[in-house]
This record gives structure tokens, C-alpha cells and sequence, in this order.
């Protein structure tokens, strides 16, 4: 099931703008107090870096991830999620757009 | 001065992307239950059509707008606004980045 709306508090109203524009995220609180961000990658082949553990979960398009060098190619869709370990690096492709929720932790 | 925050409901988690991503914004609902947005425009130059009036406020960045075409070219930087009416279009150049929250009617 996709997640089309969450509940929030409030919102950071600039927003996150990496790789030149290939993916722009708006970070939110939501009503329990956790910090989220929604956004998207479009069309593009990308290296992400994570600080804290990252729950990715897909709410629109598609992509590609690859979670270490070398390693196997999985697809994620919408209602799918994939989970990346903290201060780690993770291989993104995507054809068209890929929205997401981003949960920390 | 800036609004850097802002009370929300609910946040609709994917993305609107205009112009091949050249603006990229999320909707989000207010405490008060009014439709808002926040987006950013990158480097570019457009033109924007309205149907409900609009309240364009920079919360980052600047960029220049044309409200009607021949008009003159103004600036709009971090904590100022500009509106737009409804049913029009407006032109607007950005350098680098402009960090907005939509506010209709």
C-alpha cells in the first residue's frame, strides 16, 4: 500500500537540493515528533551517503538500488521499502522519477 | 523576515515536478486545514500559469518575476512575497535557487 499522506507538526519550508537538482527533498516533523523528509530523484544514476540508518520507502515511480559495490541490483516500486545501514553508501538508478519518505533511525 | 517553518496537518508525500524538474514542490495541508506549498525553482527561466490566486513567498534564494509580459522584471528575495492573480501567468528567472512557499487564494 502507498502511503499518500502523512500526519505532520511541521515543515522546514527550504528545501534539501542535491546533485544539482537530481533529487530535492522538504523535511517535516511529523505529529509524533520524528524528523521524516519526502522527495524525489529523477532521471539519473546516483551515489547517496547516510549518516543514520535510512528506511526508504518508495510512494511513486521507481528505482534501482544496489547496496554495496559489486553487489546485486533490487527494484523498488511503490509500497516498497528498502532499509540502508547507517554511515554507508548506496547506488541509485532511476529511469523517470523515484518519490520517496525517507525515515531515519 | 524568513518563515522558516510552518504549522502543518498533513503532507502529501509525492513530489509535483514541473519543467523536467526544473521546479519541484510538495503539498502540504496547515493546521487551519489550508492548502499550501513548498518548492524550489533552479537555475532557469519560466513561465508559470496561476488557476486560484497566488502568494509566492521566499523563504530562500531569490528570483526575478514578470507579472505581465513587456512589464517590468522584479526581484524577490528571502522574506519578501509577491502575488499573482488567478487564471494569469507570470514569468520568472532564477540564477541558482528559489525557496518558496505557495500560498493560494
Amino acid at each position: 500500500m502507498t502511503t499518500e499522506t502523512l500526519n505532520a507538526r511541521s515543515i522546514t519550508t527550504k528545501a534539501n537540493v542535491y546533485f544539482d537538482g537530481k533529487c530535492v527533498s522538504h523535511s517535516f516533523e511529523t505529529a509524533e515528533g520524528e524528523k521524516k523528509s519526502v522527495g524525489v530523484v529523477l532521471a539519473s544514476e546516483l551515489t547517496f551517503g547516510t549518516a543514520a540508518p535510512e528506511i526508504m520507502e518508495c510512494v511513486g515511480g521507481a528505482c534501482e538500488y544496489q547496496l554495496e559495490e559489486g553487489g546485486a541490483w533490487q527494484t523498488c516500486t511503490a509500497g516498497q521499502s528498502f532499509k540502508v545501514a547507517g554511515n554507508s553508501k548506496f547506488n541509485i538508478r532511476v529511469a523517470e522519477a523515484f518519490h520517496y519518505i525517507c525515515h531515519y533511525g
